[in-house]
């Protein structure tokens, strides 16, 4: 895709180009309630804020008058618009915000707008993007899985038999999900520093990160009916940078034989920015090979059936 | 606990009687919309109805005028009203059911609001009767843990080593949990007929049913801040029958290394009445003796930390 250029003043460097325009909650300086954003260079557009302009519904033609969705307090009534919807938006937004806008008496030209609308991103605050109902953690990543397996088997046995079978998951508690900034107290919990001896209650002194990417599914399908591979993606709302705080200590101790529970369940950070599924179809490449030959059922047709992203930690200790 | 005849007729032997009184969320003939009823012998009490009597505020007092929560779709309101507030709902219930009713007027005496406000248990449509924020699914039964453990490791070694040090738990899928009498289809998923053999994709072959008590959590905590043990039991707002439907064949496939996934969270099903927790009161008894001395944050003042009561089940195959 041709790089979009912008009136607005953007960090070439920057994640928030127009190609992006990632959506979020928040409160700004002039409207405490938590509503819509989006996230564009070093600055906030406040959805709300720009759904009053006298022009939005002729602009934004596919919102079909349900700009409403862009006063509440998360992202699941826009999100449950579907996938056609949000690459309309993106669209209008793209157009709205790019130096060759076909509408800038709406923004660029607009300042009256621009004060009540466009906000530094640092005098935003963010809110948890998403109600979020279910939560379930995948073992997805295969360099993970087979490291982790080696410590525990020995590379000759790393992966567990059904690893390249099907996806292996569990549920976590979706209530623990808090956005990116909020303060995680380290648990406390049973832990074995004499792995042959009883175990002591103590702070877990074996914190860990899991750098994840979170899938944001916006669909409902009926319970008993599944959703064909093929169309999964057409589920998918977005995606958001997950850390996946991790007690090792604990969870070695506690998880024989039903899995990961309070060393997993105390806290899972998630970005305030929800990437929407379009942004990232130009990135999407091939998936590392599978040697099994996988059931019908998770057979897809695009062999493109992932995202060549970079995501980068980094640590302070 | 003496017995509280009622006028209603309640058979001797119904679980139901004035010392029971559970609530559930209804429809009725007269009014489509879900809202809350309470239980008693072969009928159901409309709470939402008998809200409608002018001195209804009067005897409630402890409600103090939120009588609006009986006429919500979930129990929610109502548990997080507290436990001084439902015990005194289910005493002012006891006192207008009774045959020594000090409040005739309001039921016995007032064929007029019996016509609205009482109905067969059969001719009332029962509703999920709350909105489940987390589910998790304990291995809180000792006998069923150890007689699964001695068919996978022996006699001798039937418990796994954390078994008796603390709750060994889950969470399963919140919105997979429906109300007894929902359709529920057989799953599908990979199976391996032959166990050394590669698996196959077919219908469930071993559906299997838990009988469980499903404990319902009426208040938050503020994350990070424990709740100590010895006040658990405020956040109890009552308890239901849980059927935990497993698929063993899928199971035993998929649980390495992370536990239970998909051969459980297909459906779970709950008893539409909640019987809440002051109701089991009178049952308390001591629990199976623990040879494993506790850590102190799991120590219970009281000893009679059980309820000793009789659950049933009858299948047809």
């Amino acid at each position: 895709m041709a790089p979009l250029e912008s009136w607005l003043d953007i960090d070439p460097a920057s994640d928030f180009s127009l190609a992006n325009l990632p959506f979020g909650i928040v409160s700004t300086p002039i409207d405490a309630l938590p509503h819509l954003g989006v996230a564009v260079g070093g600055y906030v557009l406040d959805m709300k804020q720009l759904a009053t302009h006298p022009d939005f519904d002729t602009i934004f033609t596919e919102l079909k008058g349900q700009k409403y969705v862009f006063a509440s307090s998360s992202l699941n009534q826009f999100a449950s618009l579907g996938r056609s919807v949000h690459r309309a938006v993106r669209h209008c937004l793209q157009n709205i915000l790019s130096v060759h806008t076909t509408v800038g008496h709406v923004l660029r030209d607009n300042g009256q707008m621009r004060d009540v609308a466009l906000f530094p991103r640092e005098d935003v605050r963010n809110h948890l993007p998403m109600e979020i109902g279910d939560y379930t953690d995948f073992y997805a990543g295969y360099h993970h899985a087979y490291h982790v397996g080696v410590m525990f088997r020995g590379s000759s046995n790393a992966l567990q038999l059904n690893y390249t079978h099907l996806p292996v998951g569990y549920h976590g508690r979706s209530s623990s999900i808090v956005v990116s900034g909020t303060t995680i107290r380290r648990p406390w919990g049973q832990i074995r520093p004499d792995p042959s001896g009883p175990p002591i209650v103590s702070p877990s002194r074996k914190l860990d990160i899991e750098l994840e990417l979170g899938c944001l599914v916006s669909r409902p399908n009926n319970m008993g009916e599944p959703v064909p591979v093929t169309n999964a993606e057409d589920y998918i709302f977005g995606y958001v940078l997950l850390n996946d705080w991790s007690a090792r200590d604990i969870q070695s101790w506690e998880y024989v034989p039903l899995g990961p529970f309070n060393s997993k369940n105390f806290a899972s950070t998630i970005s305030p920015w929800v990437v929407l599924a379009d942004a990232l179809e130009p990135h999407r490449t091939k998936a590392i090979e599978n040697p099994t030959p996988l059931q019908g059922y998770l057979k897809e047709a695009d062999a493109n059936n992932v995202f060549d992203i970079l995501l980068e930690v980094s640590l302070t200790s």
